[in-house]
């Protein structure tokens, strides 16, 4: 709301400074800086609230070392990355802004749902929470609201370069354009190793011929929901030692707020080479306070954690992580970029599966893992909880930075 | 040194994909993910060879917790960050470059200053190592060095942009400089809250007539000689616990990459408004190449550390940090970027003085702190160690942050 406010004082009275609230960059920094303090300063509060009228959750035996001490550890702590976004977001980004809209309702919905999960698990004493099959419905239903809105709505639209073309003319580079077509929607994404790196989802129905067209839509929507339930369901099964996920979201979101900029700003998206998407910019203001709000979180969830994230953080996180990586069209790069949350769910898919086959074939049942999701196979091994923790992050880093360097490489 | 060989199959032969390494982006993502792999890979053997060759560092005793089981825990680790970054700078980086030169001739000398320091410490069981004036003249020598040469060197250069022009023609985006002054020396730098960002440090001088122009240089490297004797020290403080000073430098680091990634772009520089220093995109490659070997350092030095940086490590990651701050010609930005090494030695300075003071006016010498470095304060006061560190990685972050939004605020 700051936004209207200094933009109107920039414009009717010229005050000094007002400007800069122009600026994606400073918005960006500015939401970031408050989201972390904002976390820092109030999540104390809120988690001892929170362990007040929690008994804490009654974590599962898994015969851990150090896994009693967690006992009277509040969970739900999801609640501080929300608050943490929200508000710097409410301040400084755009509210009429389509993608902004998109990922507030995302951000309200999981929290909603992964609310209810941990209430039920922590107040009602059922440790598996809301059933299974609502929260899948759920999510759907999301991916549903999304992919209609993205495909739908006439602000979400792309300008491609037209290439081949070497010399551009331009009065301003403020006014530079010339060489991209005029905003259209499409439902074109961003694939790595492919020509131009580009990939239309329309093609992928192409071949049911002329009348594939019309349902383009049902493609899309579906990809949308698939893409969703799975990211959210990544993160939650990454959210197991303390400081993971968190922290590994954190560098997901850092990486889709670099292409969210770029994405949304025409001179660097030339320059750069990587789709021109409108209004997208403004994503990076909602990028930065979040991650401004998992870094925070961080603060007292880093190894001895205070305080747990829930399904209320986690179902959160993944929700943002999918609609974000969907907005700014890099959705196809998620297998490398949230290369954690994959292994991670990899490795309870491996596990599971190889428990049936073998006890199918010989009678009993055999592990690929001394225990699933990975981190807990880690933690068996005798590696220390912060030990697997910062690993994970460097791991993430690293494919942070190669699904960045695929968009070159074509 | 594949720069070359590609620029060369590239130019001759049109080899599909020789042309990548034009991009320093390209270049340094793969320095970066070379420097993770090199020394998360080879770091267990480096360490496994420290091991046999160390009784390990006799770590004096601070009564701290845990403390006695880093005995064994060897040291002088700071190789791996060496080697890591110096082999994918000499693969992916121009070697004729003044400032890769520059940098490649601080971490050979620093690192051979920690190294002899270390040795003594460890081999000849000295706990005091080199005697502290020989530390200080060693980084005074560097000091000197590099000033003489970004003073003298035709390659250091910065374009000034010629402000108060709106329309800008250009025929083709990669020529735009028409607005830009020729390249020419300079010994102005970045400063925040002052009109264009801008100080020139002969200005300094300027009070004593027209004969002080003789003198410039003489302020510069006495400028160069402090800003790198007291960061090399702040690094050397601030390594105390697991991971500390590994991550607080990355993070310090990363910022400085992007300030040398858009300094050394006509494109970016103009069009966020900072200081355009032709050439100095190419440390971009240094810096990714050492932000990779600190996260890989980190990878073992995390809690609980299997190795320690040692004065080899702790002493040539300070030297490259200013060095690297003042060849972008952002050192004065580095009381806030790398605040965290000044709130560290600042703890030890009131420390020492406040006792100093208490005693002589009291008889009693009294404490403003449990311990200092600030960091023992906090595990004294029962923090654990990973918390502490990870505590210290987040208020880097917002201070790299903080010092990115300052050049915005004119």
């Amino acid at each position: 709301m700051l936004y209207y406010l200094f933009d109107y004082l920039d414009q009717h009275f010229s005050l000094s400074g007002a400007g800069l609230f122009r600026y994606i960059s400073f918005r960006s920094a500015m939401a970031f800086s408050f989201s972390l303090l904002l976390s820092t300063i109030y999540g104390r509060k809120i988690i001892d609230k929170l362990r007040r009228l929690q008994v804490g959750e009654s974590i599962r035996d898994l015969g851990l070392k150090g896994q009693v001490e967690k006992t009277g550890t509040p969970t739900m702590g999801g609640l501080i990355i929300i608050f943490a976004t929200l508000i710097p977001v409410f301040l400084f980004a755009k509210l009429h802004n389509i993608y902004v809209i998109l990922l507030i309702v995302t951000t309200l919905w999981m929290g909603a749902i992964g609310f209810i999960d941990d209430y039920i698990k922590v107040f009602r004493k059922n440790k598996d929470g809301l059933q299974g099959r609502f929260k899948v419905v759920g999510q759907i239903a999301l991916g549903a609201f999304v992919g209609f809105v993205l495909y739908f709505n006439p602000d979400v639209v792309v300008k491609e370069k037209i290439r081949g073309e070497q010399v551009v003319k331009i009065e301003q580079l403020a006014d530079y354009r010339s060489d991209f077509t005029e905003a259209h929607k499409s439902t074109k994404t961003t694939i790595p190793f492919i020509k131009n790196n580009e990939l239309d989802y329309a093609s992928l129905i192409s071949w049911m011929g002329e009348g594939s067209k019309d349902y383009v839509w049902l493609v899309f929507v579906l990809i949308v929901i698939f893409i969703i339930t799975a990211v959210s369901n990544g993160a939650n099964l990454t959210d197991g030692i303390d400081g993971l996920a968190a922290g590994s979201s954190a560098i997901i979101v850092l990486a889709l707020a670099v292409f969210a900029w770029v994405s949304g700003n025409i001179i660097f998206a030339d320059y750069l080479d990587v789709m021109y998407i409108p209004n997208s910019g403004e994503l990076t203001i909602f990028l930065s306070a979040f991650v401004g709000g998992l870094i925070g979180f961080l603060w007292y969830n880093t190894y001895p954690a205070q305080v747990f994230m829930g399904d209320t953080g986690s179902l959160t996180i993944g929700g943002i992580i999918a609609v974000l990586a969907i907005a700014v069209r890099k959705e196809l790069l998620l297998p490398i970029l949230a290369g954690v949350f994959l292994i991670e769910n990899l490795s309870v898919v491996m596990q599971v599966f190889y428990f049936k086959y073998t006890r199918k074939k010989y009678g009993v049942g055999k592990r690929i893992f001394l225990m699933s999701p990975l981190h807990h196979h880690y933690q068996k091994r005798g590696y220390h909880e912060s030990k697997i923790a910062t690993r994970f992050w460097i791991v993430g880093i690293l494919l942070a930075v190669i699904s960045i360097v695929t968009l070159k490489v074509r």
